[in-house]
């Protein structure tokens, strides 16, 4: 049993965007009581994380570590055509996760209790992510 | 065909603990002959890693690697009030993995000859961590 | 239903290789619709990316980023045996992906259309490297 739905999720530059409940509203819609859910963004430079979610310091602060490890219009760069933050998105995006593989447990994805589902985008400018949510199992 | 068990690992404070046999002995006590499956952790500061398995050297090479690059209490950081060790774990988290998701060939986890499966706690004191694997796949 | 198969696939040194045709191949000979495709490299010195596939210098950027950053030969490794190249592969390794999770609709791989697997050849001698391909869901 593979149920697969699409989130069209709009960003507002470099930040995060909490996805949770999107996610657990299709994995409940479903049927599927014992599984996994996959999640998965169809960009290179927007990235999934599975993140602290009760104080949103950790977000600014996981913002701030990236900014300092992955220097934007860092002079080695040769992909340049896009502006300084394209590149270092390309390598976050490599650093973190393109897709998140959670378990469905009673018809509920089966996170901890300090665990949210966030988009990162990863680029200044607003642009519009394609998530495609796979949620497959036993009903 | 979905079978789903939990591990409950106490861990020691920050150290890697192999949790290969036990993954691999709920896959071959599953029925699922050709398949995958999926190792998750419940948590936001410890994570799984596949990792060379033959020189426990390597893991604290890792270690050293993670300890100067994701800095415990470094003064950029917001979110202190657990602790030096608490950001910089959140941090070490994300940039590892979640989730392990292993083919299952012949019943057994196909992973190759110097692939261990390790919980990574990346905090400094002992902590229970809840790990979700689920099998699916044909018998 | 699953499909399971195998590309062995020999490197050239530290470099990447693209095998996004080799995996949607293996896609579409396979009966399945709707679902999932596991790609799963079984070692630990060469990896898989989701990379931008567009620009060829994206790839070299990242190579730049990660050499800097996981420095070969650091002084502080102690597994040395195997060479300068070794423990940084190790690394690098963890820090990019063992296996990568990606939809399967209408019985194509539903990736982005900027989106490339790669296999990350880790090591400065050529290596001949496994990966499992997994493919499941509905036909």
């Amino acid at each position: 049993m593979v149920i697969q739905k699409t989130l069209d999720v709009t960003t507002n530059g470099r930040d995060t965007i909490e996805l949770t409940a999107d996610v657990d509203n299709i994995v409940r819609a479903s049927a599927v009581k014992q599984g996994l859910c996959n999640v998965f963004i169809q960009h290179t430079s927007a990235s999934l994380i599975l993140c602290e979610n009760a104080d949103p310091t950790v977000r600014l602060d996981l913002e701030s570590f990236m900014r300092k490890t992955v220097v934007d219009g860092d002079p080695m760069y040769r992909h340049t055509t896009e502006g300084p933050d394209d590149m270092s998105a390309h390598i976050r995006s490599i650093l973190t996760d393109t897709s998140l593989n959670i378990p469905v447990t009673n018809g509920r994805c089966a996170l901890g209790t300090w665990q949210g589902i966030y988009l990162w985008e990863h680029r200044q400018q607003s642009h519009r992510r394609s998530i495609v949510v796979t949620v497959y199992g036993d009903n």
